[in-house]
């Protein structure tokens, strides 16, 4: 098969579309043809060499795809060759083929195409699982959402609204902000030009700061507030104050998707499934796809989301 | 009625056995006839001037109590005078008479005489509330108890082992670490001499140290792990790694219970009659007091506690 492969770490200009091995499906494992992958922050950490592949995982990066079943590892039967699915991956998805754990592929939303979802699964499983599991978000509540232009962020408005919660969001620009209020955002501050800590408190705050902003996140949780803490763009240490946080019965919590095992993995594509897929068959929930590009242009599309101004994700359509 | 004032902030010897005025019961509340109150770390500070009590609460110190219903304020029903019964306060315990919500009294539980049950109401609500509502410490999980020797560390020992939990404690003494294996501790660990983070994780720590322990802790615990500080005798800021947190899906959740509003803790203390009580009174939890002294001897108590050596909890009788 043809791959993007990572000759050293570094630069865009490292990712080159060029021979790979074909990978082989393990028992529990769904061999995909690639429709299409997408791009997400930690690809760029990646391909710089910050990020890892979790042991046993493929050295590709990428971690979401949408494909056909092309082949079925051993004990797997709830999959048949030529469906369509989509994936989390723990890595790999810039290629042609790849391997992943069948309690991680996920049925194509109804509405949907088959390259639209490969932008689907990062977002809707980040969000469920943190958003859901993790911080408990309830109707009536105030979720905060940082980077609302991002991936994530253009999600997790929209899931936050479909629960129930008003929506705060910060982002860079006013377009972008403009953008987030027409995906349902209720409450949104340019954060180039003002402090969010000081105009809003929220329950739940969905943070890609980390060290940077989480001094500030403290002192924006509500009582009983929960922050959530998916990305360290800002560094990943920073002073917490547990005086503040323990007068506010208030608790910071910071996960990632990518080691979790294969069957927390599962059980988060499984509630995806059962509980965003109807959302975005409805149209309450819709993908937000800023480009689609070939995988071969796997380096533009990091320089992009590099320089900012993505709105949404970033898809690479594989044509094979 | 008589009372512990405080003159001003200071050492032991600003609290004084004084004529105080009566408090009277609002609706809602009930006045207690106090039998005893017991000593928390958190008095300490009070009487130093550093923790207030609550807008609109006593400001006479004592966070918990033993008496008999005395006088119902309105709208109260489901108690009557004479009854006997605890009491979790959010102040004024250091007293002969002391107004409480209803809905945070509770019964005495079987088999405790009303003096040494002043001594239950602050460990049992906060090792339920923190280590089963806020952390939902599992059957098989891990427990760390810093400070296993205290107050809330006895009694977080007991409860751990009925949830099915291991349960690990760090104290500072050789003797205190046996008495706390007596108690049920599987693991214990002497923190002037090891490093609890080299030598134990777990899935759920309970930390009375704050900023000190920050960076250790988070080393110490397990994937899932979940932090909670319910003290800060090592300061209150520390700093976080959230890198190493995301790294194991990790929270920390700081909480306190003074500050709550009163249908939290009425919430509290209703999980705590419904599922402590009945392993106090079955034995496999039991009140562990270091001794009992006559209020009047209230500074005594406090240097007592400030020079550590005291195991389990000091009650103040109060005879009247």
């Amino acid at each position: 098969m043809h791959a993007i492969t990572i000759s050293e770490p570094g630069g865009p200009e490292v990712l080159r579309w060029s021979a790979a091995p074909d990978p082989e499906p393990g028992p529990g494992e769904v061999l995909l043809r690639v429709a299409a992958t997408a791009v997400n922050r930690a690809d760029l950490l990646q391909r710089k060499g910050f990020y890892p592949p979790p042991a046993g995982s493929s050295p590709i990066v990428g971690l979401e795809c949408s494909g056909t079943v092309a082949a079925l590892g051993e004990g797997v039967s709830d999959w048949h060759v030529g469906d369509p699915a989509c994936a989390l991956l723990a890595g790999g998805g810039y290629a042609e083929l790849v391997a992943v754990p069948a309690v991680q592929l996920m049925p194509i939303p109804s509405g949907v195409d088959l390259v639209t979802a490969a932008g689907l699964p990062e977002v809707a499983c980040t969000v469920w699982s943190n958003v859901v599991h993790t911080a408990r978000l309830g109707a009536g509540e105030t979720l905060l959402v940082h980077g609302g232009a991002g991936g994530i962020g253009t999600h997790a408005i929209q899931v936050g609204k479909a629960l129930g919660a008003t929506v705060a969001v910060t982002a860079g620009s006013a377009e972008r902000l403009t953008r987030c209020r027409e995906l349902g955002a209720d409450v949104t501050l340019n954060y180039r030009e003002r402090e969010f800590e000081n105009e809003i408190s929220a329950d739940v705050i969905l943070d890609n700061m980390g060290g940077k902003y989480l001094p500030r996140n403290v002192a924006a949780l509500n009582r009983g507030g929960r922050l959530v803490v998916i990305g360290m763009q800002g560094g990943a240490t920073g002073e917490l104050n547990l005086g503040a946080l323990l007068a506010k019965n208030a608790s910071v919590t910071a996960t990632g998707l990518r080691y979790r095992p294969v069957a927390e993995k599962g059980a988060i594509t499984a509630a995806v499934v059962e509980h965003v897929w109807p959302m975005i068959a409805a149209g309450t929930v819709r993908p937000v796809v800023h480009e689609v590009l070939p995988i071969q242009r796997a380096a533009d599309a990091h320089r992009m989301l590099e320089a900012g101004g993505v709105f949404g994700k970033l898809v690479l359509a594989v044509s094979s």
